[in-house]
């Protein structure tokens, strides 16, 4: 019993300082989200077997977290499949509930159990710690929060827009400097179909994304080993080459693409995208970047990354446009477009450039030193008029020595102390302590409203 | 695949309306908790079973969701206990984490985990769901959020004080008439020490709980049925028949335990509570009842428990004082006292008498109608002004029917409708219609501004 505590790794308790890191990154993202009209939901953490499964591919099945079943959950488990001892079989019989694995799948599964209900376009947005049985490491959890956000029930290419703003908007409240990259799955397709090599598009993405620094005799040496023909690498060319302003490579792109019906409609949407973008004014710079291959399993049209300019982080955004959101639950013709705020990453990033706003907003202002019963129930009613002036305070609740409960203010960054012994209480007074300037003067509880209340 | 998706029974789905009901209780409540000084901590859902288990007794045990190991989870298992076929026994093997089952054991784990880093006396608060395989029924979830706030590392009385303002403020806020009902687990000890009877005070308490109900004579009856001697339902008498206020009911108890120290003891720490408070002044009332029982198992001290005066609901909030609250962890010594908000019955009584805020705080401000490209294009450097001074402003994306537009606009309850054509796009104006008063005007970007920022 008296054993050593520990709690499950890959997982993390957040105290105090960091929850008010976390929670500034959480609002900052929510009050742009609800700038921009998205609406929160809650999803349960647990989600049906028949939810989850099968939606991750075969590797993600097995990174699910499942749930025993309660009760007997041997009950229905013949002698046989017990004797086999296969995990996979078994576990469908053990367990019919797993955790969420993100907020997509959940969210898809909600929009067809609420369409009744639903306003289309649906703008959602979504909060909410996932899980994933991954081996755990420097930066990856096995518990960790998304912060997602969807629109559903809309073709237009002004949510794409509206997601690049909401981008851009959350970093510069950040002071992040970010590069947004961009790119269409259609594009890729339209590449794919036009060298005839339909499968090998990560191969040609993964090889042109070592341009810079391999240079580009190496980059072409590469897709010939991935077997990609020589007609196709010449093609090819002018796309490993691309470079210029976005409508410099779009005009390039439409150039190569411009016998693939697919391709050529990749270039459009990624064209409205950036000219309109154009006129609403990014603070941050949005790239075209053809070597953008995320998700390419189930994005559809635009494809989004972010990355932090000032720090190696990787991306610490992405989304896209999928369409048939729902259409693995039975509700086929849905499209969705989507980001996905990285907030640890987005945390160590703020700790890397010291960016978190200097002032903590839900600390104590104001400690009352407790100098026994007596000078206590003088000042708890002096207390109780800061609290209902909303002012953050506390009453020191044991009668300990003075140094320590200097040290407590110390330690929670309170700003004022207020003593009160029998001269103060003769007075009507309390004496006020700045910890910051170490001035202290006697004042009325009046005047300690006041010069509190700044 | 196309089956009808649904959630595991006893969890829920929130919604936008919903959700920004729950945003208004936790975030009341967070802000009464930072105004006393708490600090917010997070822990994982998942536990290590070690430290869950044995925690909530035996029936609380089997209500743990455990969590399937990953891979192999059959690997440990000898044949022979698989045979065997029994489910209690085996699950330790299966699984090595579960769902947390309420706040208090994660946080006194945590506080051993952390104990070299924190600030005694440490004040802390939560709100994060648990997870209990109860049989859901009406008003009981599976899943549910605890919204605790807890000292820890102090033995003083001026954090029950605090704890019963904080109470108080909370409920004053949501506009909730309450009663708040306080007892000690050391005047029930007395009771149980001077009838002599040291294993039936819940006998006791439930028999005194049915005065009103069914009178005095029926009230010993059952005290005699429940086997307790003539000579301790005589000592009992006074206690049945308490009545008057506070201070009259601390006196007879006084008097009757006159011979028991830990009697006397609870008596003394109730009086310098009620009498505390009268100083600081509460709102509500606050009631001494005998008959308040709840957490026998754990509380060591004061006992609180909060009822709704308008609504027939049950307990809405409760709490107490528990010693030695890290004890189970390794760490003795650690005295405890905190307080439970129960968000879902609160979520109701704030239904049934109505008093959620009319404005949501995070609805859409204004939505441009979308007439096509051109308009937009036109329209979005004007949405960009106003969200850069934080308007909560929409374009709606698609060029969909006006009907279908103003539909949406009604159904987000959005006051403020934009429309921008050929007309307004050629005096540089726009037209605004209030939709709640229906009027409409042809005005300037900056008069839109200066309209919607009221």
């Amino acid at each position: 019993m008296a054993n050593k505590p520990s709690i499950p790794k890959g997982t993390r308790d957040f105290g105090p300082e960091e929850m008010a890191k976390r929670n500034y990154i959480f609002d900052t993202i929510k009050s742009v989200y609800a700038l921009y009209g998205f609406r929160q939901i809650e999803t349960p953490a647990m989600e049906t077997l028949q939810t989850l499964m099968g939606k991750y591919g075969e590797e993600g099945d097995k990174l699910l977290f499942k749930i025993l079943n309660s009760g007997d959950y041997l009950k229905s488990v013949p002698d046989e499949e017990l004797k086999d001892r296969n995990p996979l079989k078994l576990q469908t019989k053990l367990c019919e509930k797993g955790l969420r694995y993100d907020l997509t799948v959940p969210f898809a599964r909600y929009v067809v159990m609420h369409r009744e209900e639903l306003q289309m376009p649906f703008k959602r947005y979504q909060i909410q710690p996932v899980w994933r049985a991954d081996r755990p490491q420097k930066g990856r959890y096995r518990e960790f929060y998304q912060c997602d956000a969807d629109v559903v029930g809309s073709d237009s290419l002004l949510n794409e827009v509206e997601l690049m703003q909401i981008i851009d908007t959350v970093f510069t409240k950040f002071g992040i400097r970010i590069q947004i990259k961009i790119n269409n799955r259609k594009i890729l397709s339209g590449i794919a179909e036009v060298i005839g090599e339909q499968d090998k598009i990560i191969d040609i993405t993964v090889a042109i994304d070592k341009l810079d620094k391999t240079g580009l005799d190496n980059v072409n040496a590469e897709l010939r080993e991935n077997g990609i023909a020589e007609e196709a690498i010449e093609k090819l060319q002018p796309i490993i080459k691309l470079e210029g302003t976005n409508d410099d490579k779009l005009a390039t792109i439409a150039e190569v693409l411009k016998d693939s019906e697919v391709g050529l409609k990749g270039v459009e949407e990624l064209r409205f995208i950036l000219d309109t973008l154009k006129q609403t004014g990014l603070k941050n710079e949005i790239q075209l970047d053809l070597t953008l291959a995320r998700g390419l399993n189930y994005y559809t049209g635009a494809i989004f990354e972010v990355k932090a300019l000032d720090t190696q982080i990787g991306s610490i955004t992405g989304g896209g446009r999928y369409d048939n959101l729902t259409g693995i639950f039975g509700l086929p013709g849905l499209s969705g477009v989507g980001i996905s705020f990285g907030a640890d990453r987005i945390y160590d990033v703020l700790n890397t450039l010291d960016l978190y706003p200097k002032d903590s907003i839900d600390a104590t202002k104001v400690l009352f030193i407790n100098f026994g019963d007596k000078e206590t129930a003088y000042c708890l009613p002096i207390a109780a008029r800061l609290r209902t002036a909303e002012i953050r305070t506390e009453v020191y609740p044991d009668k300990a020595k003075m140094k320590k409960q200097m040290t407590y203010a110390n330690a929670k960054n309170i700003p004022f102390v207020v003593l009160a012994g029998d001269n103060e209480m003769a007075e009507g007074k309390v004496t006020l302590k700045n910890m910051v300037t170490g001035e202290q003067s006697m004042v009325t509880p009046d005047e300690l409203m006041s010069i509190v209340k700044e």
